[in-house]
């Protein structure tokens, strides 16, 4: 008797979308010319009524010159109707949050891209508490901010736990979302009167 | 000759559309029962190609209970086209900015609704620096977040310049974005193969 094992070689190309050759290319151009490597973001914002207001992000300063966003955005934010609010939007707390999953998903996507790991699904869940007597001034002992933020991702991927881990844990190492809300950053704000 | 003067008393009555009242007996309220003060501030992601993924914000957990926003929000986030990526969005960073404006904002508000300063306009730009060489990896000495946030708020309202600059400085006192971006906080990442 006779068996005839079959192998068929499937040649894969792993392509989670993002163009790592590029981000080389960018990092090697920016060790040459550091000047082009200085960024500004901006954001700005219009009070409308309450604890309501708007933000409109449409460009920034990179790579030695202005950019524009394909588009502008506008973002409105609010305070619940529990707080006698109106909840025109998210609170500004909860957009820390989607500015953290953004950043460390798309890490995830270009380090898997750079490891030759195949992505299928990356979903993360994010929970930041808070005791709220800090912002009411009801507890000097109590901080305003997040007493810290839980982040989970639950990835389907060509990959080990150990890989999977590995990969976040990359991103998080190069996360400038990350960097900014777990180190201190000096925030200096002024104002005039109109 | 008499002179006659007339005087005209106008009651004003400060409105910026902050429900004052409500604010303080909640103060009243957690530091009476510190349980009910305890909240959870929630988002989800999906990572969606490349460097794109959208993030979910619906509910969060607070005053004891599960609380829902009076609608669901979704918001995009990518890189520019200048590193390669679609922007579909707007970059994580931006949206930390987003986050730290509508937080200043409503605190001023809020403390000028406290004060009985009536506001006319408030705006607000901001700009946060960056050396793309730390999130690129070519350089360690360079940090991955912003090197430091200039917010500017330029104010219209029924008070002096300094009334102005003491409204801004007790909202940045008590906002919970200024502090979760100024102050170091704990984040924890975690992983599960789906």
């Amino acid at each position: 008797m006779t068996t005839t094992t079959q192998t068929t070689t499937t040649q894969t190309t792993t392509d989670n979308g993002v163009n790592v050759t590029a981000l080389l290319g960018a990092k090697q151009a920016l060790t040459d010319n550091p000047a082009a490597a200085r960024f500004t973001w901006r954001a700005s914002s219009e009070w409308l009524k309450g604890t309501h207001s708007r933000a409109t992000v449409d460009g920034f300063f990179g790579f030695g010159a202005e950019q524009k966003h394909r588009a502008g955005y506008q973002f409105d934010t609010d305070h619940p109707e529990a707080f006698a609010s109106e909840d025109n939007g998210v609170t500004p707390v909860e957009m820390l949050l989607v500015g953290l999953a953004g950043c460390l998903t798309a890490g995830i996507a270009a380090v898997a891209q750079h490891r030759k790991i195949q992505l299928r699904s990356v979903k993360a869940t994010l929970e930041g508490g808070m005791d709220l007597r800090g912002i009411l001034g009801a507890c000097d002992k109590t901080r305003n901010g997040f007493d810290g933020i839980k982040v989970h991702y639950e990835i389907d991927a060509d990959a080990t736990a150990d890989e999977i881990a590995a990969l976040v844990a990359q991103s998080q190492k190069r996360s400038a979302v990350f960097d900014a809300i777990a180190n201190p950053t000096d925030i200096s704000v002024t104002s005039s009167k109109a």
